[in-house]
């Protein structure tokens, strides 16, 4: 089982979108300022209430609710590998064959015709 | 019988795709982290729970599913073989003819009208 | 009789596509590992169940299927040789016969048209 990095908790970036910081979603422009204390203030509020109610769900249900998506992605993974992989290599063989066949009968047909007509355009062949 | 390599199992890289470590499936960005312990105790239910359930199902199964598309692909192998790309080889012997007889025609019908009407574009010829 | 290479079977790689190896149609990726013996075993049981069914059918199948090719293709190269090639030939130069007289019509009809037509991209024409 690999290292948890407790600092670094997105290393693939899948979150990032996510954006929740303070100045995420609240700035005052040039011109708007409120008070200093206000908005000191109103940093605090954010974060004590963000982190509060952040880590008070993440307390209650986060372990069950991995452990759920352990299981999930257990199932995802073995009914990929052992059947869907499988099943479309299985696939990738009959369509290559499919392909040769049609490719076949497409290059009879076209390209006598595509090599004649393509005698209208013969003034721009390069010497 | 090659060796198996019992690290890489996935050395032609054709299950890539299915990423089902904690850190494709959870992350937490920048502003949203919950308590240490609950994101150790989660990346802990998480990973017990896949591999338990994985692990058990491939224990399971997964002799017996292996077992199963040996037959089938030794099935696929032995059809291919032994006569679809014999058959496509007397496929392209007889389009290749054909082919040929049909360039015969439409050359011959064909190819006096394109040139004629290729004298519209003359003036693009570089001599 | 050109010697017989054992080891190389398709030196041509005429049957490239189909891949039946057992990396070619199972794999875990990382993240989803079953017990080492599981997996050790999945892979001698699509071994030995595909080597037992594609040498039994081989076995009791090859020899025939390769003799029904051998004089399927005696029969196709010897059609193909002393009687389409030729009237391929005979054809050829009847058709340059009819494909001469057709294109005298059409230039003797088309030409001077076309010419007019062209003069419309004159401006193009590089002196």
């Amino acid at each position: 089982m690999a290292d948890l990095d407790m600092v670094n908790r997105d290393p693939n970036n899948i979150n990032d979108f996510i954006g929740v910081q303070f100045e995420d979603v609240l700035a005052e422009p040039e011109g708007a300022h409120s008070i200093d204390c206000v908005w000191k203030a109103s940093f605090f509020c954010f974060n004590i209430w963000k982190n509060f109610f952040y880590k008070l769900a993440t307390l209650c249900c986060g372990m069950c609710i991995a452990a759920e998506w352990g299981c999930e992605f257990a199932r995802i993974a073995f009914t990929h590998i052992w059947f869907v992989t499988p099943f479309f290599k299985v696939l990738e063989i009959n369509c290559g064959c499919l392909q040769k066949f049609w490719a076949l009968c497409v290059h009879c047909c076209c390209d006598p015709c595509c090599e004649a007509f393509g005698l209208i355009f013969g003034a721009f062949r390069k010497d």
